[in-house]
């Protein structure tokens, strides 16, 4: 039986093997994906993200203990995890925080938890994720999370593999970073503000609510007769019609408060973007990006096979000499001319 | 006077101006930063980076004004800064934060402030940054701060771009902040402890220090007839001898407190790079970089101009039919062969 009929078959082991890997870029890994790759599109992708200590990881392990054991009536659901931890290899901070998981989630054949580093190159991790994302698919997992630590470039671009995504505030987490909620916000379908029982929720929930009014008015100001009235922005039209405004929800993740209400946001939203049918754009987009970072990892890999490891040295000595500029370099470079 | 000539003759009006055509990625931008490329290599690049909520625009604001007011008998310098802001549009916290500096700073001929925004495409940043600072260098600024808000991965390429880098950490900023330090901790010189007058100061730079010494021990344990033993690293050898281990400053940024200390660090770091010729392996490494992410970026817009759009969605459709695999859809658009 190949890898990928093993993988199909429900097979942990063969699971494990072939993330592996995909993780380190094996052919063998790239022949099994693209075996694997008819049976992907029926999982639920929930990317979750935010600024360091707001306690991401507790809610993911909440998260996926509730979709194990739903309230009665709630059918049961598989679950992957897929954890991009920042972390250098000297910490160990990827197996400490699996193996607070493990004790939660082991032993339970309906839970695949599974960390990546995110050292490694530039739009690298990106592609590697969604490969991971599409093996578990794949495999049969209902819902799939990928959770980032962290709030730059390359955690947008994994939240955006994601149907749903989740962005996790906690208060007291400073004034700056506003700033970086600006960019995060747009991506956020549902806020979650965890630790609520510290002092400083309100704040923390204000900020985010002022920062959404500017991302998604519903009011808008105008001035009528010389004096400023509040309209509400018209609901109708087809823009608004696939309008879904970001909800804000509190969460206490280490005593589970908030945790229901959490799943039944991210059921309204799975349903809105069933009945929209922006689940269809959000694929299309999701795919598109996909093979875009592909083809640029690609074409460098080609190219670095084609050029010569001398001329390469030549132009880069010339560039350091402040002979030619980094743009008369890629000229050289591309075009396999001579040095001007 | 060509724009370049301009620059180089200190018009600031004409730098305003080119950094706006660099940004823009307009050719005539591009031709002037080769004019201006030979002029370059002579500024000391700061990068200052660490997580939300640390106060680093106050410290660069400080450490500008201490560059520009140096104490008796110490010359004066030129400062530019450049802020990386991940804020979005509709935020505007690039423009608050650049009049906030105004005030401080204005109508000072030796110093230049420039915020760009961090959205963009993948690996566009770190190239339009070095750039930036390219042109700052060649129009004669002594020293160029590169100033980042968050601590992702482009975050990480941006402070690659500096000689000197600060990473900034305060005080209660959570836990989980330890992960992402780890990151960043391999590209500090100089670890700022700001906000030194809060509670947990104490805490932080304990943490801080443990971490370093994971990263850089100046012990190790050894077993001795049976017993554990802690002797030194050996100070000799060529390692050692161009090894830098990171100091840890404390600053209260907006009361200038440990600020004149911070800058005594960084000429120290700069010494040390003259001394050791490390300076010139970094002026390599950050071109090799640029270089390096030119050509990944010319690689993709020449292979756009190539593929045809037709072919192009089509391929794309296949894709989102799962009809063919990802690395199949690269095969055909890079190969121009037919779908399988």
């Amino acid at each position: 039986m190949s890898l990928a009929n093993a993988v199909l078959a429900g097979e942990r082991l063969a699971l494990a093997r072939l993330l592996s890997q995909i993780e380190n870029d094996q052919p063998s890994g790239r022949t099994a994906l693209g075996e694997l790759f008819p049976y992907t599109g029926k999982a639920h992708l929930i990317g979750v993200t935010g600024a360091p200590g707001t306690g991401k990881s507790s809610l993911v392990n909440r998260l996926a203990h509730h979709f194990r054991h739903p309230p009665p009536g709630v059918p049961q659901r598989t679950i992957a995890i897929v954890a991009v931890d920042p972390s250098s290899p000297f910490t160990g901070g990827a197996i400490l925080g699996d193996r607070v998981r493990m004790r939660d989630l082991s032993g339970d054949p309906g839970v695949f938890i599974r960390s990546m580093a995110a050292r490694g190159s530039l739009g690298g991790l990106a592609p590697a994720t969604a490969s991971l994302v599409q093996v578990f698919d794949a495999a049969g997992f209902e819902i799939i999370i990928i959770e980032t630590v962290g709030a730059g470039q390359a955690e947008v671009d994994i939240a955006r593999l994601a149907h749903t995504t989740l962005v996790v505030e906690a208060p007291g987490l400073g004034d700056e970073i506003q700033a970086i909620k600006a960019g995060i916000l747009e991506i956020a379908d549902i806020l979650v503000v965890n630790k609520a029982d510290r002092p400083g929720v309100e704040n923390t929930e204000r900020a985010l609510r002022g920062m959404l009014e500017l991302a998604h008015p519903t009011q808008r100001k105008i001035m009528h007769h010389g004096q400023k009235m509040t309209v509400p922005v018209p609901e109708e039209g087809t823009i608004e019609e696939k309008h879904w405004v970001p909800l804000i929800l509190r969460t206490v993740a280490t005593q589970g408060d908030g945790v229901p209400e959490l799943v039944k946001a991210i059921e309204e939203h799975q349903n809105f973007l069933d009945i929209t049918g922006l689940r269809n754009e959000r694929d299309r987009t999701r795919l598109q990006t996909e093979l875009e970072l592909l083809i640029q990892g690609n074409l460098v890999s080609r190219w670095r096979q084609k050029v010569s490891q001398t001329q390469y040295e030549q132009v880069l000595e010339s560039l350091i000499a402040r002979q030619i500029s980094p743009h008369q370099a890629v000229e050289v470079l591309l075009d396999g001319g001579q040095r001007p």
